[in-house]
């Protein structure tokens, strides 16, 4: 099908021109004009590859997201190589999280592109839809793991493990934002993650277990 | 000083008409020009009072949050008439963060606000200087209300309360936003805060003091 793909690879390339806007100046007030102007097409052939703003917004941020997931992919089954068996759950659940914040140019323009979705999916109930579907997945996968750690023994009993990998979202989420904003740097956020983590699996927190 | 108190109160009149478009089609895009009109004022009037969008964005979420501090203090302030006593640490830590969730529409419209700031500072110093001098404030206090809740014996020894007190606040932002996205709703965030607080507080986590 080589139309097809043709078709796939011209959004991707739209799409990155509008990635180099938004680790530039940001989205704020760019037109699908000025994404045109960046990706070096007209405004008519950008809008046969994406009807409006929003629709390449979500194409950009979806895009971002497989590139991330492959990033971690590939770190997590290097490991595996390196340690010749499964890697433990705890180490994939840190490597998926590391991966999520801004820690190298890759993952910092990936959630410049994420706070241009956020600011405008806050008022837009169809740009919501892609958090509402993702995140949901995300726990899911992150509470499988948890799970995981519990039953080999590393995690402490007790825990509701779909609250537990909430919050993890939650605060790699924060943890984002406040790197962004310059308030602390990449390596403080890891650390402060590994804080949480280790407070986490911490085998002294067994209270609710009646030990 | 009546002709100060004026400024400031039109100055005041101003945002005002900023938050009504950020509660309900977002900043994405709005000019000065948009804000006069939803203010009533001419774009000069309002230029006379703000010189740029971003200089009124600062003072909107300045306002805001004052208000919001203000709304916290009077709940704390409440809860010390009734109990006839200085209200435990752990109860003014979590009026606090709960008081930074999207549980009202006073703080809704709050973060909405600040979301648009958000979106706009990560690609402007002078606007980040603003998460940049208030963040590391409120760190401080909540590592004090954390210092104070060792000292009476209630949160287990071994933190490090800065490190706890940045991680209470990334998550708390992280549960905002995904609130706003619809992931979950408030009281879902609310849960999943206390449920943190539970474990932070937790006796049975004392294992760095070696017990």
């Amino acid at each position: 099908m080589p139309k097809k793909v043709d078709h796939e690879e011209r959004r991707r390339e739209i799409s990155q021109a509008l990635w180099r806007i938004a680790s530039t100046r940001g989205l704020d007030g760019v037109s699908l004009r000025d994404v045109a102007a960046e990706a070096g097409v007209s405004l008519g052939r950008l809008q046969y590859y994406f009807r409006s703003r929003d629709e390449m917004l979500v194409f950009a941020l979806r895009q971002i997201n497989q590139l991330a997931d492959q990033r971690i992919r590939e770190r997590i089954e290097k490991a595996a190589a390196e340690l010749t068996e499964q890697p433990p759950p705890r180490f994939v659940l840190r490597e998926c999280l590391a991966g999520m914040l801004p820690l190298d140019e890759h993952s910092r323009i990936g959630q410049l592109v994420a706070a241009a979705y956020f600011a405008r999916a806050v008022h837009d109930e169809r740009l919501r839809g892609e958090a509402r579907e993702g995140i949901p997945k995300l726990r899911d996968f992150f509470a499988g793991l948890l799970r995981q750690a519990a039953e080999r023994g590393e995690l402490p009993t007790g825990r509701d493990f779909d609250e537990e990998a909430m919050i993890l979202i939650s605060l790699v989420d924060g943890l984002t934002a406040y790197t962004l904003l310059h308030v602390h740097t990449p390596e403080e956020a890891l650390r402060l993650l590994d804080r949480h983590l280790d407070r986490l699996f911490e085998p002294g927190a067994a209270r609710q277990t009646g030990l």
